[in-house]
């Protein structure tokens, strides 16, 4: 169970390590909405996504015992980058086991933070039989990219931000992956905005989430087909459980339609986003009636892309 | 003769039009160039760039009488959309001739604005006398897009916010064009922090102003071939008297120079520059040894690019 006072004790101990970022408005993008939108910019925060901030928060807490040998965690993408950054700020090790066939520029990234990358096979069970062996050979501690309550904890600081720099809303939306940010955030407005509902967007060609949301236990994406590259992990059940307490709804949209909100926020507030940013404001666009006349906040996630392969 | 109080009086005017755009800095590119780098983003500003200034800041200055029949120049890029921003702040009509080969995108922009688009042959020739023709049919005012001390002394007010929020700076450094940016920068550098050095940067594929600086009179490029398409324009009399007096240098930039710039700060700032936007940071690291341990603020012209024609 995370309280408020968690998620404050986790504010405090991460904000020496993270940017307080901006939130931007475009009156172009609230007149196409019909609403009035305000962009949470995690895009800006350091390793360029909100990822930093549970990263933190989890290798903070960890005592010298603890950190002597080291973090380890498997990931493709920004939680790879969050924990070399966690660790090179706490002065130890990190070992992340990354698939071969991750962009270079994102191996180079993680070790750019003085982490040691350990290649596998793409597949979750060699990422997980890599973390294993890294842990005997080392004795490195894990930090699970969402299913800890330190990572939610630190990635609800994003919501909380949010809400005192830019609030009272009357809907915050986050796009929703493994969970981490999504139960952060309605735990965050749970305590600090209980007025505010939640919403979620997920993609159509990673819809795990949603059809765990109805059911109420994990279940698998019919298929798994997107741009949104940082939306394919299932949920789990300490997030799903957050999720189904704190989360009014979760609406999917198209990878076009992704795509064409992405387009929107590079070409109208000249940000770079990654496609998984967009997935809420394809979502408030796709349902404008839902949200016409509303405050709303958003959280764009982060900013790591491969210029090389835009899909513009 | 463009004094400090032309400078202040072009602030005070168009303050509640403009946005005071944030000065951003990036670590990562401060080691790279072994300097302490300050960004003026003025891709945020209103219309996408800089040029909503000394639009704005001629347009307002215009009496009832002469906005009565509407307001007109040439201009293929951010021009355009100043001037018609402006003519739609003061409620008048804009007439922009752009020649057909403008991206559609911008045209849409302009027409966005309120503005109607004459297009004409992409030549300097067929664009005058596009001017030209509107003037006599309409009685409409024309606004340079540099060759203007109104326009100059707007332009100007970006440095000074530059120096007001994050100076003092060793070095100030703009693009030049055809030299309404520069002027003005070096204007507001003179008599606000005169210790301070300006320095230009400018493309190799448009390389007029280098030649105009050194011989004094207004120069063409040897030939014009780069990917900066807001850099296009030569000098005028007024902007290299300007120039001339107030400027320390010039320095040349090729295309692949730019593009890794570009990409630099798409990548580690995660903001949307033009290719213009990226000479300065690119003159500094082709000279790093000239600027290293300084403190440089560097003006970040526009974010207006065509994102299916990316040069990466």
């Amino acid at each position: 169970m995370i309280t408020l006072t968690d998620i404050e004790a986790a504010h405090d101990r991460i904000r020496p390590h993270i940017h307080r970022t901006a939130v931007l408005t475009n009156r172009t993008i609230n007149t196409l909405a019909r609403a009035d939108l305000h962009f949470k910019c995690e895009n800006f925060q350091k390793i360029g996504a909100f990822k930093a901030r549970g990263g933190l928060n989890a290798v903070l807490q960890l005592t010298a015992e603890q950190l002597k040998n080291g973090v380890t965690t498997h990931s493709s993408g920004n939680h790879a980058q969050a924990i070399a950054y966690a660790a090179r700020q706490v002065g130890t090790r990190a070992y992340i086991v990354m698939p071969r066939t991750a962009p270079q520029v994102k191996k180079d990234a993680v070790r750019g933070y003085g982490a040691e990358v350990i290649e596998c096979e793409p597949t979750l069970d060699a990422r997980e039989e890599g973390v294993r062996k890294i842990m005997e050979r080392t004795g490195a501690e894990l930090v699970h990219p969402f299913d800890d309550d330190r990572v939610i904890a630190g990635q609800a600081t994003a919501a909380k931000e949010l809400l005192e720099d830019a609030g009272p809303f009357d809907v915050l939306l986050a796009p929703v992956g493994g969970g981490g940010l999504l139960s952060g955030t309605a735990l965050a407005v749970h305590y600090l905005s209980p007025q505010t509902r939640v919403v979620a967007g997920e993609p159509e060609g990673a819809a795990d989430a949603v059809l765990s949301f109805r059911s109420g236990k994990v279940e698998k994406a019919p298929f798994v087909n997107t741009i949104a590259d940082g939306l394919l992990t299932t949920l789990s059940d300490r997030t799903l459980a957050i999720i189904r307490e704190h989360v009014a709804d979760i609406l999917t949209v198209s990878d076009p339609e992704i795509v064409a909100a992405m387009r929107l926020i590079w070409e109208r507030m000249k940000i770079v986003i990654e496609p998984s940013c967009a997935v809420p404001l394809a979502a408030v666009l796709k349902h404008k009636d839902h949200f016409a006349g509303q405050r709303l906040g958003l959280i764009l996630t982060g900013g790591n892309v491969d210029l090389g392969k835009l899909p513009f």
